[in-house]
């Protein structure tokens, strides 16, 4: 039921994924709503189970009220991972329900205290991972290196880039720049064996400069949406401009089709999903304004990283990592 | 000597100021270099006095380097300031160091404990202040308070635009979503008397939804950097794209006018520099990356908020603020 064109798209996609990926879907959800966007689908084939959850949660729901609510669809399918009854959650819906949820039903990974939101950006090299975009707004040093950590062997295992570079989101690129999260958590980088290479400047987090970019919650969420709001307020300028005027419109059409490369490489639904990292289970949260192919490519992505044991490796590899650095961990 | 076209592109902007602004400039640097620039430029009828200022701080320099370093032309400008034989400092410099030295040899303005930087950004609707962009990174509610009084203040006086609209930069529209500073700050802005309009998220700062945006300086610092790096990197990418394709160059040829529109709208070299408000005395910082108009703008609304007695007016209006309010700003 999560995201702005829910539940359409979400059974769509769903749908895509289960015809196309040879992968099982238990669809969660108000059963009457979910019955009636299947009957105008055709889901030969296709290996999907209704699953009733008649509780549904706003975009705007207060954790409070979120407490009570364990008929939602996030709620149940955190407890089917729970259960094991299935390997992944996935999600287009409100991020703070979804991380609050997951980190409750689900638990944490042994030794991880914040969940950190990790998600693959496009950049002028491929792509990155910024890490944290949302789930933690308060962090400290501790969560950081968790963060750092685990973005590590997301990258390694999800996108089989061995020891990535690892830089920390700041204001300035000396060591002495940031504020107190980040001068010391800079320090603890640079002891760890972590391939640190530094601080990274908001300019710098599309350039490719760094694979993995470690931020708390707050800054990174703050990033992620002040992109999207350059991305969108050049687009209305460029609109409003290029309509006024023929050879303009002209030019336009001449560049339609480039354009549209382009943003394709920037589209989020290309990366399906953001991986919620740190809680006890494989746990995918969309874009609010996911569409359908987001949703299907959230999905493998989901298929992909339970194939590589994702969860497994990150627990091992933090346990691994603490146990050997212990001055940078607490 | 501050800025990456440095002492070029400064000497050239203070020249354009003093001849077209009918101001008097006191150019500040080491005597030698600066008597070369002047050299091959024509000085007639511009009131330009040169300084001596042998040292020189660099973009990466430490603040324990910095307190050493009395005789740099950032020092001695605060020096003037601070003696009334300045009545502004301009500066393309570190923007730490200036805030810094401004900080130590100015000292503050009467009950703000530490300064903002307010920096004027280009919106969908005109132009909007973002404060604090880099001055203080590590703030308490009670900072990010004398923030917004600040910002209202400084847009009521250089804008005359009365009673702004404020928002607080934060991670969702809802009053419960944010980090620990910013909703304790948002309980204070709503009890106050401030044109307070709630949290705006990253993506909405540059559609002008609200006139003055609050943030601590680590943040609003990442914003901005962030949003240099997304339109540089979309440049970047339209640029690889259109040179593979004659027809594509065509539409390019056929758009730039209308592009270079655009990109007048965002380019802050029409805006000057940012204001370090707090501070006692009116210091301006411009971009790292100004051009000769940048300087000169600068140098401008400099002129500008002095003739509107900007300094006075931040001092009693804060005063007064705090008087009337003494629940909200301690």
């Amino acid at each position: 039921m999560g995201g702005d064109f829910a539940p359409r798209v979400v059974v769509e996609g769903a749908l895509d994924a289960a015809q196309q990926q040879g992968v099982e879907i238990l669809l969660i959800g108000p059963e009457k709503i979910l019955k009636k966007e299947i009957e105008r689908l055709d889901f030969r084939g296709a290996n999907v189970t209704l699953v009733d959850a008649p509780e549904t949660i706003s975009m705007g729901e207060g954790l409070i009220s979120l407490r009570r609510k364990n008929r939602s669809s996030i709620f149940i399918g955190a407890e089917l991972v729970k259960k094991k009854e299935a390997e992944a959650l996935v999600s287009m819906g409100n991020t703070a329900a979804v991380t609050y949820i997951s980190k409750k039903v689900m638990g944490s990974l042994e030794g991880i205290e914040k969940p950190g939101l990790a998600l693959l950006i496009p950049t002028l090299k491929g792509v990155s991972l910024l890490i944290d975009v949302g789930a933690s707004a308060n962090c400290t040093p501790e969560h950081l290196m968790q963060f750092a950590v685990m973005g590590k062997i997301f990258m390694e295992v999800a996108l089989k880039r061995p020891n990535p570079t690892i830089a920390l989101m700041s204001i300035g690129e000396e060591k002495t720049k940031g504020n107190e999260l980040t001068l010391e958590t800079y320090k603890r980088l640079e002891a760890s064996p972590l391939n640190f290479i530094g601080n990274i400047e908001g300019k710098d987090i599309y350039s490719g400069a760094a694979e993995v970019i470690v931020s708390d919650g707050f800054t990174g969420n703050v990033a992620l949406k002040v992109s999207e709001g350059v991305v969108e307020t050049m687009l209305t300028m460029a609109r409003r401009e290029i309509t006024r005027n023929l050879l303009a419109k002209l030019g336009f059409l001449l560049l339609k089709h480039h354009l549209k490369k382009i943003y394709k490489k920037i589209d989020y639904s290309e990366y399906g999903g953001a991986h919620l990292l740190g809680v006890n289970g494989i746990c995918i949260i969309g874009h609010g304004r996911s569409n359908q192919k987001a949703v299907k490519n959230a999905i493998k992505m989901g298929k992909e990283v339970i194939a590589e044991h994702l969860q497994e490796r990150i627990q091992e590899g933090w346990l691994r990592f603490a146990r050997a650095n212990k001055g940078v961990v607490a």
